[in-house]
């Protein structure tokens, strides 16, 4: 799979083609490599240690490079957070559409259903404020990313053969998804995420059961 | 009912005791009815026009009394509108705690859990703009009126005997009555009031059915 810089947005549904590349595109091929050992040593580290020690220097040093090349590539602190969060993203869209099942195809659609919902709890756990802080106003419902969760979610309704509003259903149970509520249950209510997991789990259940099949 | 200035909180349980009044108390008794007056007109301008129509002259104009009244009662139209938001947050309290059936006691919990919904989407359809302004950051989660409408969605999801982690499915059916993800819908998904409604209803029947009954 190609790397990508779009940000936050659907996946190009086919990879580039597999060329021969000289010159310029190597150089480029390099480049795109190298964010990616660092985007990955960052995302390692919110993994281990929280989003918290994620530093421009800690990154620098998990990845076994300069200082000076983390600041080169993201500018600050911030332009790292933003572009860990698009490399999040785009791994959950990649696992969700062509990743192995239950997340990926192949699975049962409910079954796909819960795993993607729990791929997305697992995301806010590790990446929540700065989610929280990228959906701010308008962008919280309005970002390219939650629209590719609407249609993947409403894709897996419709698999279910759920009938009735599939799109209003659709964005009820992503708004159960949303960073700042889910922050908010964890924080504040003191929910342990294998409660936000398995009341998923529940919901999905709830609202995709036909009664007397 | 009397009259309560209490900021979006829970309803006192009782109404206070109904003594003879003179001279302070009769005065405060006066001027809890006209700023009652005043807010029933100001409600009934939203119902009418819309949030734009109401400004500190309309008001005065609708209640019949001079527009120096009604700066000294609210300040600004931001006064207002925090006063008529609590207004209608404390009758739609008063409507589901002690009204009439469907939405207040002695119907199904069921038939409760969608009239609640509705209500609770006319409210946003009505005052959507400021119940967003008013719930950001995160008053959004922690507002005592959410608080109140949690425990009495988890007391119909329970008096509807569903099973399961009550509280956090409580949690993600008020998600789906959020002011910003109701307006949201509205205003840049074009959805009709009528499809939240039927919506909120086919929700909570798939949330309360239970199988083989």
């Amino acid at each position: 799979m190609a790397p990508s810089t779009t940000p936050l947005t659907v996946l190009p549904t086919v990879a580039g083609p597999s060329l021969p590349m000289a010159g310029a595109e190597q150089e480029r091929a390099d480049a795109a490599r190298n964010r990616r050992r660092l985007l990955d040593a960052a995302a390692a580290l919110v993994a281990e240690r929280g989003a918290d020690a994620v530093t421009m220097e800690a990154v620098a040093a998990a990845a076994g490079v300069g200082k000076g090349t983390v600041f080169r590539r993201f500018g600050d602190r911030a332009g790292l957070m933003t572009a860990l969060l698009n490399h999040t993203e785009i791994e959950l869209q990649e696992a969700f559409l062509y990743g192995d099942a239950p997340l990926g195809p192949g699975a049962d659609p409910v079954e796909r259903l819960i795993a993607f919902g729990c791929a997305r709890l697992k995301m806010v756990e590790l990446h929540g404020e700065v989610l929280r802080a990228a959906a701010h106003g308008t962008a919280r419902f309005s970002a390219p990313a939650r629209a590719v969760h609407l249609t993947h979610v409403a894709t897996l309704l419709r698999a279910a053969r759920v009938d009735g509003d599939v799109p209003l259903l659709a964005d009820t149970l992503l708004a159960s998804l949303d960073a700042a509520l889910v922050l908010h249950q964890q924080q504040v209510l003191g929910y342990e995420p294998d409660r936000l997991h398995h009341g998923w789990a529940d919901l999905v259940r709830r609202v995709t059961r036909t009664c007397g099949d």
